[in-house]
């Protein structure tokens, strides 16, 4: 259970086989740091290229393929103080008809982050809002394994790998889960988020590096699609487009878990989720949107 | 402002330009009652047929083609014992290639409703989860006014008249406002559920029949989509199919609702929805899904 | 098996349960006219208001809740000089985000028609085409039966008991049938196009006033969508939003139509879809897409 | 303009940038052989592991991120006797309610296939159509060039590098353009169908290994989306989901196509795409579907 304080050095814009940048044992803990989605440090500097860039990737010893990964978050925290986020509403979230009337221009405002206080601050007031200022909700915007099939994919879109899922559920505390496609996982993260909106709806949250402490599970089970937990909540994740399809991917990740791990029958799922299901927005930007179906624990079977 | 006390004997099972039930004025309030979405009543005896049937028409004197009506819910509460509510997870919510491995047969349960204690309670107790209690958590799934173009729709699905949109935050404190495309607006209600998880995924919450009150006004104003408040939140509420147009129609009536109504500017609207905005799931079963968007009110500027 | 001349004076915009303006027989013949989606007559002049107004309902005695009604087109043809055309895509065909490329203003063209020698040609020179040429194509747009529930239907939109399905197969010598929802099933048409692209894409083709002759069969028959015979294919089709859930409709429904009235097992039908199936998009552009699923008769067993 | 005989010794079922086969020069043509959708050669001996495994890489001189690559199909054919094709439809292209009605297990049939004939026969008499006959009509499923942003994405999606797009027009005598996205372009080819019906909706054509001779060329232009050509048609092709969203892509691509190369204005473009445009749809079976907007040459001013 050794603690690794990792500094990276080179960032992958695509999530797939790189050259492992740390190796980390079952239930080890690293401390690193993540650039923002321009590739900017703790210093802005820009010092990674593409969308997303991500540290990593970590080899898990121990994890194979048909494992399961559980990553828990221990801390998440925006290491600098500007933060950037667009105000352009994407066309794909209005109404083809209406998309005429949206301003074409993209616009990028400055907000300051203050980690001790908790806020982030417009820098230039809004002529309505002034120096508007908002609770930070930090979360990782894309984080995830090497996909199936030895394939690469790009650190701007989503798949049963995880990805640019882009939830605002995924903060410190959750422990999220992956399908193990390649030997020792390779585990990517970045794309910090000081806040964001659901469905990142702009494009972008308020974008920061970050400081991030997460902590390593291989566990011997076999999932489909990203699983989370919370202290409140059981999470599944759907990365697909459209909605309906990522909605289907989650509620079916779901039914399988009550099923396999809670050896619940039909109809007492049927009560729970008809009952209590909570569906979340992640995004609806990316080449994959984001569903997730979840369940408050408080109604699980001891 | 007078207080109208309506006792129906007469159902619709499509929202319509039916001849009126009862005629009120703007600002009167309405205590009435409705049956389950079977036809059932709060003696449980069948007396309307089809589904959801529906309360009313209500004609509002003085609501025009172009005005705005809005509805808000006093009260609202089960009142019969006995609900009913489906286990049976619908086709369409789960992957098209997992649908084979889900139960064919469409299994109802019953639950016994305690508006007092504010509980509904499993009558047979189900294997895993006993006599399982929920909260009551009263909500209509059903209501709305006269569709444009002169068109009977049925009370199973849903457009921008309202109807079928199965959204368990439309309960008792809320004021929803629709479009009136005929004289009179010609309200229609029905089909409450005592509780309902997000997306009424089994096709039905815990059905019941229900006494409500609710209070009418007329305001000038024209609006696109149905828009709701609640004491924290202001709705723009997306009638369609994909989840996606949904989604499109709700941010579109949002943004139309920040611009008009409280003049904001393009990057104020950005700032405000990109870093704020939430969207809920109403319905992911019916004809038309229905997605909220939705903006608590403390962001607003004053 | 009259033949009944028959001249519209009332028009509707919607499909519902109105007034038959004609009881015909089991069999009969109707010749009639239409008038164009604006309400323009043969003379050009404005007789009706509302979108696609349609002439109708006939009444078909012996056609009851159940049955098919199968209508099959002897002849149509434009009856007068002048035709109408958008030359302005829309929005919901291109992508998001190439939208604002897209010119705001929708534009006409205005075409002549010469039935006789069956051409449609540009009356004003287009800049690059001149004084453009096609072959006339003529189909009727918006065609079909009360709907089911008791419900009244717009003409601009489509469901299971057929309108606006925009499909540019549906021309003279076709045979289409529909599931009769209403005593008599209360027949309509109208929209007729001279010639049209697929999907509808401009929102029009080229429009006019039309004579038509049909005939009508009543056949003893369940049938969930329409469907429809031409010389050379047997075709399903489905009306629905997005494009996929319309394919979904009219593959099902040629499943059941293999199954059912010509019991092809589902190895049989596998191998006849499979490898021989095609699909047509009738329209992309109305409130439900059109997509027929067809299968040359000759792939059929004797 | 040199004539390359390639024979494969390495197949890749991830379109990527791996180690070229073969570098050839602009111009010059490739006779070259493909394994079937499993993986199966001319002898019918497994030797490619994956599913569509590619020949290739193809190193093209002088392609460079920007350009576009033209690769002309100058032949194609099955090289064996032997072709296997599903007889059970896909879940994803039938209604979900209906999906439990389908049978579950997955059947392949065994086609002789006979290049000389031009024919497909069925080798177990089906109990329906005997031994059934089909034409010849060979295409590739799967090929296209390593895709953007250095990622590796699987045979068995398409995106715009092309891959496994399933679209029965792509055969003999058509030419089809990718953007290139990497230096030498890296064309990629397998997956050849000798007979397939719209939408692959069996998820399988008859499967058979080819022999296929092609020649390619860099051109200087930049484009979108693949683009293809044949004797009577300009092909514009979008890959995505759902269907609606491949068709925005493709009609988007075909828009600039006319724009940028034909120099046409927005009104002609309407007038040709408004009443000429065919739509076809190549596949509804794989992650991403294909929709391919077309114009006949016909209509274009010269």
């Amino acid at each position: 259970m050794a603690i690794h304080k990792f500094r990276p050095e080179v960032y992958h814009d695509v999530l797939g086989q790189f050259e492992p940048v740390l190796r980390v044992d079952d239930g080890d803990t690293v401390i690193t740091s993540t650039v923002d989605n321009a590739g900017h440090d703790a210093s802005d500097t820009h010092v990674a290229h593409g969308i997303n860039p991500q540290t990593g990737p970590f080899y898990i010893e121990g994890a194979n393929p048909g494992d399961m990964l559980a990553v828990h978050f221990d801390k998440m925290l925006p290491n600098r103080k500007i933060g950037r986020a667009s105000v352009s509403i994407a066309s794909n979230v209005v109404d083809p008809d209406y998309i005429a009337e949206m301003p074409e221009e993209r616009v990028i405002y400055e907000w300051e982050l203050d980690p001790e206080k908790g806020t982030a601050t417009l820098i230039n007031p809004d002529p309505e809002l002034g120096r508007f200022v908002l609770n930070l909700s930090p979360m990782l915007g894309c984080f995830g394994v090497a996909p199936m099939r030895n394939q690469g994919i790009a650190a701007t879109t989503a798949s049963n790998h995880g990805g640019n899922m882009d939830y605002n559920g995924f903060g410190a505390g959750v422990t999220v889960y992956f399908p193990v496609f390649v030997q020792g996982a390779l585990f990517f993260l970045g794309d910090g988020h000081a806040v964001q909106g659901d469905g990142e709806i702009t494009g972008m949250g308020i974008e920061s590096s970050f400081d991030v402490q997460f902590t390593v599970k291989v566990i011997k089970k076999r999932i489909n699609c990203p699983r989370a937990e919370s202290s409140d909540y059981i999470m599944a994740v759907g990365n697909a487009r459209p909605l309906d399809q990522a909605l289907q991917q989650a509620t079916t990740e779901m039914i399988r878990w009550l099923k396999e791990d809670y050896k619940l029958g039909d109809h007492t799922i049927g009560v729970l989720l008809g009952q209590c299901v909570k569906y979340d927005i992640g995004n609806v930007y990316d080449p994959a949107y984001t569903v997730i179906c979840k369940l408050n624990k408080k109604w699980l079977p001891k």
